[in-house]
């Protein structure tokens, strides 16, 4: 996330926003982010969010998702939500939603439905 | 939907809910209704949620969806509710979420993420 | 499974073939088969054949999984095959494939990707 | 694709192998590769795979796609196979499979179903 430049926008139990600029590098030869980009940063999110209801020290890996590209990308920054649906002793489903926001408002341009396992200690 | 003994419970723009009795011929020898029961509802509501956003006449398929299994379903009604996530002209992108209703209040089950397509004309 | 008639045709280490006859009270007003039959019988293909490579006694449960349809179901037998991804200790990757078979040969109806997870002890 | 250095290592009608060097810039600190970047190679050697089998000057987008994520992928290069399991007129539902080569041999780390749809002209 570090790489893409992401920030923690928000994080409540169960909810995180992780938020990003919409930079030429991340970007196609069309203007449009990576959809690689949105996918990552909703996958941080839905993480995140799974971990916000796991005890300290925990560490949480994802298992799978299936993600849906709704739009292409463009603007000025990108929102990646994940909230927890439910949340498991071992496994967490997550739900999560990107957006791209530019002046006039924003796009839904992804959603994503993720499983999460909380990684066994070392 | 009629084999199930479902009901359309709501209808509106881009959202369908469809209840059905959890009845024993449905359930598995533990008393859980069969997950394929849940699965077939949140499909059925899905696809008519896109429906519901198309032109008369227009006929939807599936063309693919996960879902998760949250919970097992026992209880009296089960509900499943889907929703337009993005309306497109040949495609749809649906979410649904199945509850189990029971006295004391009721259990997300299931939750999915569809893709719709609108069928070509015969 | 026993509701629809299905038996399982093959069982081996991580792979389980479940086939059931196509009967009018299994198929829509059309003749199709229901598409959540094939979904309930790849389902079962992929849980038994995650089930293979279990020691005695272990239950599955699914977690989620994604099915694309690919086309509609007819003819005189579907044909479930499912086979194990990755065996892990508690989550096994399961893919399954469903076929429609009649006097001509067979189609390809639907495939599926699994996650199934060992079932705690009661 | 240039972007992570991946070369078109396979082609043919319905099948496209991609392949890239694990090398440090795509990896975690913990030396594992970014799982966004199995996942990204997945997504095109689908993508691909679907172009091999539509008109001259088709173009192809990612509708939706579901990736489990199997193994944490290190060694030398990374390989992404897709191939087409149905291609319709508009829409081609594909597999990927990504495994992590090294000395010893190759780890499967991620599997993929994929929804691909052929671009409406401009």
């Amino acid at each position: 996330m570090a790489t893409l430049g992401a920030e923690l926008a928000d994080v409540a139990a169960g909810r995180v926003v992780i938020a990003l600029a919409i930079e030429p590098r991340l970007s196609q030869q069309n203007g449009f982010l990576h959809a690689g980009v949105a996918v990552a940063a909703l996958d941080s999110a839905c993480g995140y969010a799974a971990l916000t209801l796991m005890p300290a020290g925990a560490e949480v890996l994802s298992v799978e998702f299936k993600v849906n590209l709704l739009a292409p990308a463009s603007g000025v920054r990108l929102v990646a939500e994940g909230e927890v649906v439910r949340a498991g002793r071992t496994l967490t489903v997550c739900r999560g939603d990107a957006y791209a926001e530019h002046e006039a408002g924003r796009v839904h341009v992804a959603t994503m439905l993720a499983t999460m396992v909380r990684r066994q200690a070392g």
